[in-house]
């Protein structure tokens, strides 16, 4: 199948919709659609949240009778089966769409084909594929979830140039600036779930929740559905008002209010004190402990505790993330210290490395990046591929994916 | 003085003239002038190795009579003094130039302001300061040593992503690949002399000679000086043959046969093996080592030894700078490993960081960046200010400059 420059636009417009619910679909997919009426948009939308209808509908909804011998341009398979909304293959059919365009086949185990076939078997002229790429990494979390029972692991570093993130004596703020520090705001909000160590807990204290602008989580109302004005119209200008516009717009972070990603604790022992900001039940958290450990006072009174397998006095991280994955955590946020994200990466469990290298260098007493096994030559040194750099304020973010 | 775009265009022209001499010109200043008859310009030159004529000589010879009435373009201050040369301010004014626009002034002892004097006692307006920056950077080297009394120091550092530059069993080839180590080369190439120390040679017997194009240096013959051609005529496209042409486009990397670099160790205690190439006699090369140190064979036989004083079981490295400024040596290239990187940070010596970055991780067993005194709060870290960056194959190049 080839795809002619007028694809391209539209899907692109489709993604840059489904971008919207970047922070607010969680447990589903971010799915944008668009449907072309000849030249002209006749409908748009994307998906917001959970239970509520999927992009399809809202762009059907907008497009109305116009929608008939239109083609609809889906970021992702439309769904073929009754969850909490009914089929959007049964829309798209009575609709009376004559073409539709998917990015991304759905690998839900319910959908897996069976939208696409719905739609064929309807008569429907379907071709897959357009963007496939781009629609795949926006929803890196979903498909690792349903693709290989695990999330997209996201691990977060920040360093000096010479590879450290804190001092001999364990100060660590700050070594970025604030631009890096609200950029690994925006990286929280996306993510599904924050994932640290007691050890962590224990330095830093850290609240690992989510705080754009500044303050405390007040993101704004999602906008409503626009009709066809796509990104720049007017009725899209004050959804994501504590983001930077510069940011927002640059890197489509989605608008809308975030979900609050799930904090989870790795306290093998519970050992985290009294007092720890994760502790304080401001937000859902799940603390992962060994079986033998106790807690003979109220500590973790207001999270959720449960036991993952241990082996040689560490968990199985393997186990973490199946376990993760089983209470539909699509994208996992890493904010941890050298042990934790030294341990996941030794395993081959992360799938990007989120770097934040600020302009000064610490020395040799200060604290490692990461806890790695020795090496035993240079062949056999961890290789990454750089995907994306960028500036923020004096500092340097660097996005790599392993190479395996 | 406010600046025409036409002054600001033949400036820069004059500026890309004087790169041709970035590898040459050692221990003179790298410069370039060009000659401007109302629109036209009439003669270009650049200065290309010591002993033989300054820029303005080579573009007065050109403009021939139409020099008369014209203005002069230098990047350097006009000499004003009996050299290996005449001076090139009594040349402008016998030429008849009305105008000379001078980027910066020469703080050479036998300069200083007297170039600019004589031009104006014969009548010539001199505008100074266009472009100055640009052309004090040009020549950072030259500048530090007649201003500061030492050179201009850039160290240079290659290391993984965890900021480690060797596995712990000491292997070090190659964290980072082929574009970058060239990349190097080229470093070296303008550089007066290459600094290492001893435990350097001791680990990775380096040769710190500078090789081109794979091959020993063999950089091909300048071509003749231009007419008026400016960059991209075809007397300069053979130029610099065993460069990438897009590299020594891209950053100016001068043409012509480089001189070598003054290799220079630290040696203190003379403990560099039998076999070390840095002994080799293949290309001149400097032993500093303490006062009480002796070698009883001739492993030494084939280079010049010197003593600097020590203290406290280390050389004082300002008192290495001095004794290299004193011999005439601009920019120093550093190589070497984190000990002597680090003492160089820790003295506040360092002019400049040339950092590459493999996208690699080698773990905290692998070998600092930087041996640096522990710091006792974030506030003392030491800072610096990215003014650089690109990427070299798979690797990024970062040029750092310490705030102070």
């Amino acid at each position: 199948m080839s795809f002619t420059s007028s694809d391209h636009t539209h899907m692109a417009h489709a993604l840059r919709l489904a971008k919207r619910g970047l922070c607010t679909t969680q447990p589903n997919p971010r799915v944008g659609c668009v449907i072309v009426h000849g030249d002209e948009v006749v409908g748009a939308g994307w998906h917001r949240r959970a239970g509520e209808p999927h992009a399809e509908v809202f762009a059907l909804r907008e497009a109305g009778e116009r929608a008939g011998g239109a083609t609809a341009y889906v970021t992702l398979e439309p769904c073929a089966h009754h969850g909490r909304t009914p089929p959007c293959a049964d829309a798209l059919v009575a609709a009376g769409v004559a073409r539709v365009v998917i990015a991304a086949e759905d690998p839900f185990p319910q959908v897996a084909g069976r939208g696409i076939e719905k739609l064929r078997v309807a008569g429907i002229a379907v071709d897959t594929g357009l963007l496939r790429d781009e629609a795949r990494e926006l929803n890196c979390g979903f498909f690792s979830r349903i693709e290989r029972g695990r999330p997209f692991v996201r691990v977060k570093l920040a360093m000096s140039l010479d590879g450290r993130t804190a001092l001999a004596n364990g100060e660590s703020k700050w070594i970025t600036g604030e631009a890096a520090r609200a950029d690994v705001q925006r990286w929280r909000a996306r993510s599904s779930a924050i994932l640290t160590s007691s050890g962590t807990v224990l330095a830093d204290n850290p609240r690992l929740t989510v705080r754009l602008g500044g303050a405390a989580a007040t993101l704004t109302q999602p906008s409503p559905q626009s009709a066809v004005g796509g990104e720049g119209s007017a009725s899209h200008g004050a959804g994501f008002g504590s983001l930077s516009p510069g940011l927002a717009g640059r890197e489509g972070w989605g608008e809308g209010v975030t979900i609050a990603p799930l904090r989870v604790v790795l306290d093998r022992q519970l050992r985290s004190p009294a007092g720890s900001h994760v502790l304080d039940g401001s937000t859902p958290t799940l603390v992962l402990h060994g079986a033998d450990a106790a807690c003979r006072d109220d500590r973790y009174a207001r999270v959720e505790l449960a036991t993952v397998a241990e082996q040689g006095g560490a968990f199985e991280l393997p186990a973490v993330l199946s376990l993760l994955a089983a209470r539909d955590i699509n994208e996992l946020h890493v904010e941890a210290g050298p042990t934790l994200c030294g341990a996941l990466f030794a395993a081959g469990l992360v799938d990007e490395l989120l770097l934040y290298i600020a302009p000064v260098l610490l020395g040799d007493a200060a604290r490692p990046l990461l806890a790695l096994p020795p090496l035993a030559d240079m062949a056999s040194r961890w290789r990454l591929r750089l995907c994306d750099q960028r500036m923020l304020g004096r500092d340097m973010r660097l996005r790599l994916h392993p190479v395996l």
